[in-house]
């Protein structure tokens, strides 16, 4: 059977990335969107397994210990991690995998697996961004433009990403996280049935 | 404007290339198939510029030495070769080009322009090719073994490329050449406008 492969989707706040990871799940049963690890308490309405898998401190230190995380991080206090056990399971079973990863996380994980394809959702523009974050109604100016000073850090490294997508619209950003997915199947590697000339 | 890119499109004869590429460029009128030039004399119901550009010997010669050709090469005794000029007025009116090339044609273009894409349309198996190859009915049968001999020694050479696509139906091969030419503008390198911060 066909393996599945890993896109790691990362993109700067408020660029909609979540609203576009929605609509391409919702249009593909194929596809594993990989749950975080936390050591976080779960929230009122979080199931456990669904919107994180939630570990205890001492749990999640072990994992690190056994090497079970693809990439993990401290964050105020609490940590994060990608477990690898469900990504390879779900690649084993002809997935495709979604990691929802920033950048940092995303640095980690191409070193442990080149072979990853790593996708950054850019907005058409940083005007487009800026109006996408104040449009939220959520963050005060000050934070609006810390957002925007980071992502325009963040970019800095995003030229080492393989694809960028620009969320122009909803409908373009998932056609052309489609259009990856099945481009990098066609991969000579992943054809070498054909190759080695049974 | 965005600029067009180049794609070669190779593969063994009797893989159904033609049908697939008809397919393509008849639902897609953004694209540029390139017409080869060559010295051997126009045959009845072939029109200058659509089927070939028809050249003497001299002006091919010259063509040569003025560096005007992607790639060239002689066959029984007629030139054949790929302008320049044609695959650029396109790529600059944003026009991608595709390039119906064999492989040696295929290894002097990734010489001179290595960011050209290349993708070998692969048959399901060999044995389907032989199948295709014989339902021709225009081949001996001594030919068609020729014919699969010669497509095995060129599958040694077709892992360089950067994609196969399986031609199992025309449907799905057209749907992944789509593909791969939607994400290779997907790269970064096509996206400097937003990397380099406007």
């Amino acid at each position: 059977m066909k393996k599945g492969k890993t896109f790691i989707v990362s993109g700067p706040s408020g660029v909609g990335k979540s609203t576009v990871l929605q609509a391409l799940l919702s249009k593909r049963d194929d596809l594993y969107f990989s749950v975080s690890a936390t050591t976080r308490p779960a929230r009122e309405g979080e199931t456990d397994g669904v919107h994180y898998h939630f570990l205890d401190v001492e749990t999640f230190q072990q994992w690190i210990a056994e090497d079970q995380f693809l990439e993990y991080a401290e964050y105020v206090g609490n940590f994060y991690g990608t477990p690898k056990r469900f990504v390879d399971e779900a690649m084993e079973r002809g997935k495709d995998v979604i990691l929802d990863i920033e950048i940092q996380g995303a640095i980690q994980i191409a070193a442990k697996r080149p072979e990853t394809i790593r996708i950054f959702i850019a907005p058409p523009s940083w005007a487009e961004l800026e109006r996408r974050l104040s449009s939220r109604g959520t963050d005060s100016q000050e934070k609006i433009q810390k957002r925007l000073v980071r992502a325009k850090v963040e970019f800095q490294t995003a030229h080492t990403y393989d694809y960028f997508v620009i969320n122009d619209s909803v409908e373009n950003a998932v056609r052309e996280l489609e259009a990856i997915m099945t481009a990098e199947h066609c991969r000579p590697q992943e054809r070498m049935e054909i190759i080695s000339g049974k």
